[in-house]
């Protein structure tokens, strides 16, 4: 009964297949083997971008902050959600790599809004030289609730973007999990609303460690180029980065990965529905915020289950709620769902 | 017959063995998980340092940058050689970790002199506030041209270096080439020698793609931790780069694959020796220089040889010399060492 | 009719006098000139901090900068008020001297509260490795909109700070302006509060531009300097930094000068005061944030005063309220605000 | 007798009179003050570049390092002697402010030759993504040694620049000693000859402390803005460095200063060749590197004389020769150095 994080399951059987294939003899390093190109050729074709330019890192983190970087000069803001990744868990990872840009948080929740975007944006314009440029705007997708910007939602945030002349970069840690929440194309829910340039996740998803980060324009590939190897992310034994990505794109791995996760937190939040529980988000993707009375945690906890309370503690009233989140990965057997939910 | 990089081979099966165990089920993200208790307790006993702060990286430059960084301050300068991969190799990463440090390139080739260093130093003296600081000298062993330097040479520059009051840091990349050369223990070759921090390599010897940074004094460690966490580098699935340096050091895997790659390549040298090539640098442990004839490198890359040529080009008279590098990983097969020979 | 800011004014007399007195002949360089002993002793005894490092430079955004930075590692978070200098008015200079350290704003207005204060340190504290770490406290006195914390006010925030083992910074870009308003030592205002480091102003009150940076403890000393070196704050004839200084402690001109504008803008306020205009912030040293109809700012515009509007502009109606900020030098004749408040 | 620096003399009289003018009354601040409009079109008219881009700072390595940042990117290694400023004295600050960017030092004494330039910049080529990137070469003029590149050593250096591409800077903290010394215009010694910025000193020729940043294609201009106000060096009482630097061009006091400090080091130079007196380099403008036994060190000494000797010690035989660096200012009286002279 493992809900922690879709960081700790397993590594998809498929994708260790494609790592064993990748493990014949010798290959050439830093990108230059054969299943990068491949991997480059199915991301374009998927995003629908021949152009693009499609790199490989390993961590979250490396992926947002070095994007970020390539899209913002030290001397401008970035334009967040108060509880995106890139403010709260990359230990200030984008201040250090962008060389002391800020971020502003545009107030409000998990979802930022366009008129607070604007808002926002406005705010950081009238003080010349003195005050921070305004940079980019940094969207998280899924958010880091749970939920799901619609497309149209997307849209509007790029279009206040735009409208101020800003790149707009995605965090798309669980890119997949929204794409298949909106049932869209990778297309549409990047470009084709707006967004220059992508993190997209895979390590969350079924793979050891690897994330993409698309460029829609190449202009910003050969200073990404540098920007990976001076951050110490560009790997030598590469191929198992390519294979990786290789394994995750083949037969819609990534797809049917996301849509297990989706399901079986789309199962978890039924029965947790029928329940009455009460949710602090609407679940949307395989993220579930729900508040518990005590006594229910502790059952859950003594019979072994693992995630993380939200926002309070065990210590008080039995009967107290307390919030918690819930995850699901592809690989969380649907028995030890209903089990939890016996236990509710 | 590929002799391009040990950056190039494949993954040792034992490793791959040890990935698949690790892949059961779920696992606490971030280093916590149990696989890295056992690599840490094997790498402090391997190293007799009990009290040893010990992390995971994927890459030698973030090794390199990370543990660099927390020995120097920003007003600081590293000492090293000019070919040290820090130097040459990194795209300014320690500098960019460091926040703004300098490199000090000690005057020599590929191994520094007690003598050369101590004059470098000494000439970052007299300025007070107005020149760079003094900071940590970094060794490189082996060094980037296949030589190793001895324990009396390492306990010579460490002795500048205290001397100084200065820490000492070892770029390890071929950590074990050079223990297996010198027939030592780990811990000969670095805190007895009066080494603070190491950055112990796995990548070139049969890894996917990890390194170890020790500290021998753990007063360093949290910071470490934050600086592997803001640079990027702290995997969420952490688990996995666990399992290849738990793999590495079982059974002594590490030992057995360095003295695999350091008879491969004496076995190359033998036989170069033997048609009188000329040997740009003495090879010690797996990384051979040599001039061959033009005619030579024709034959070789027509039957399919990959290298690198060293300083020169395929451009010129047939019976020419051009160096060649050639690196031998713990896989390469002896019949294709016998094959290359046959075709010099 | 210059109300635009304190930092167009003239430069004092007395500081010219002191400045032309050394001019004479030669003098060492880089802080070794006597005027700077002067200097040095000067602060040490009105701060009662015998033994307090002590260092001029010539910005407020280069003390503030340096002295945040030494304070605070590039991991952390400085805490200050959403409208602070720090935050809106240096282009991420603190960001960029402190590494890419990130700043939180704690939620309210000008004057940060204890609570509040304690409510944003809290905040920055369950993540472990993954979010920013607690880092300096920042409070500038006299705040961005004219009001100064009293000695229990910064007692406390220094109280909530020091709960949590942070160190405190004070930018006081209008030091002796809240000094004088407070009627209490600069002792009292610093380190007798519970500040570790102040930005002492001396540009806003009739020098040409010289702040003196004091730390308390001097455990910061050599790390400031080769900061401010490597900043390029370090001025080679460093004896016309210490002679404005100079003259501004001798004979009391810092007090006489603040003394000066504080009055000025207390007669300019009562005179707003008696034409029933509206305050936006209840004036308590030399800044004034006043509501006027939009007639009253034409007329005064068209009389030739200079001041800025305060979030609002010229467009609109004519009887409709605009908000000014007024600030008093030492230097505004008193004519002049008397015929300022005829046009109001 | 002060021959230490000519960072020690006086503030020339002629400033002092602009700086009183100055102080009438408000005036805006930033570099909103019409003397600013003044020295911008002087500056203009003496480079012969009336598209320039021109701004002030208050120290050299202010202007150095905010120049090189704004031609760098922290990949880059920047290309300049072993000897410059920027390497020795600016204690990073080079490397701080291009945001970790490396100093390629081009073998050789004070003065760059272009073969030598060339063939560094042609070793920092073949390694692709690994090693630092080619940036902007920086030419010291006067060098650090008192000695003058002519126009066609300039060209050279500068046609070796262009042939790859790469930017020039040219560290001007004497520029005025080298331009009389050259009998040329400020045109024929920068962007007629290639260079691309010019750090225009000020201070060493009788300036408090200011320094002119000029980039002769304004495309640099707003980045400079906003990197010169991201380090702290934008000033708000900006009028008083406008004052110094208008006062400087006025009826060219500019050239009569360095015109007089280069006389005197003539006829300072001119009575040590007549006392057989060694010279380390030859002295072209106004700094003398000389060798004299110790007991003339001793007798200058004990009259007072102050100045820096250079790379030795007074510990050793009397009759042994020592190096000693001496520098002219514009104030320096001749019956001192005729003293000085009698005491040799």
């Amino acid at each position: 009964m493992y809900f922690a994080s879709d960081n700790s399951g397993p590594v998809h059987p498929e994708v260790l297949a494609t790592l064993a294939e990748a493990n014949e003899g010798f290959a050439m390093a830093y990108g230059a083997d054969p299943l990068m190109d491949e991997v480059r050729a199915r991301l374009r074709k998927i995003f629908e971008a021949p152009d693009a330019a499609v790199y490989l890192v390993a961590t979250g983190t490396a992926a947002n902050a070095l994007a970020l970087s390539t899209l913002a000069n030290p001397w401008e803001t970035i334009f967040c959600s108060p509880v995106a990744h890139i403010h709260e868990d990359e230990c200030n990872a984008p201040e250090f790599y962008a060389g002391g840009a800020k971020l502003t948080l545009v107030p409000g929740g998990d979802k930022m809004t366009p008129e607070a975007l604007k808002a926002s944006i406005d705010g950081e314009e009238t003080r010349g030289v003195h005050g921070p440029q305004r940079g980019p705007v940094s969207i998280t997708q899924v958010t880091e609730r749970g939920s799901v910007y619609s497309l149209n939602e997307l849209r509007a945030l790029c279009g206040v973007a735009k409208s101020f002349e800003l790149p707009v970069h995605l965090d798309g840690a669980r890119f997949t999990n929204a794409m298949v929440a909106l049932d869209c194309s990778a297309a549409d829910m990047t470009w084709k609303a707006g967004v220059d340039a992508v993190s997209f996740g895979g390590t969350k998803n079924g793979l050891m460690g690897v994330e993409a980060v698309i460029f829609f324009d190449p202009k910003h590939a050969w200073e990404f180029e540098l920007r990976r190897k001076r951050g110490a992310h560009l790997f030598s034994k590469h191929r198992y980065l390519s294979a990786q990505m290789a394994g995750y794109l083949r037969d819609d791995l990534w797809i049917r990965s996301a849509r297990a996760a989706n399901a079986k937190a789309g199962h978890l939040a039924e029965g947790l529905r029928l329940k009455q529980a009460e949710f602090l988000h609407q679940p949307e993707a395989n993220m579930i915020f729900v508040a518990l009375p005590r006594h229910a945690h502790k059952r859950l906890f003594e019979a072994g289950a693992v995630y993380h309370l939200w926002g309070g503690s065990m210590d008080g009233p039995d009967d107290e709620k307390v919030a918690a989140r819930l995850v699901c990965d592809w690989s969380i057997p649907e028995a030890e769902i209903d089990r939890f939910l016996d236990l509710v």
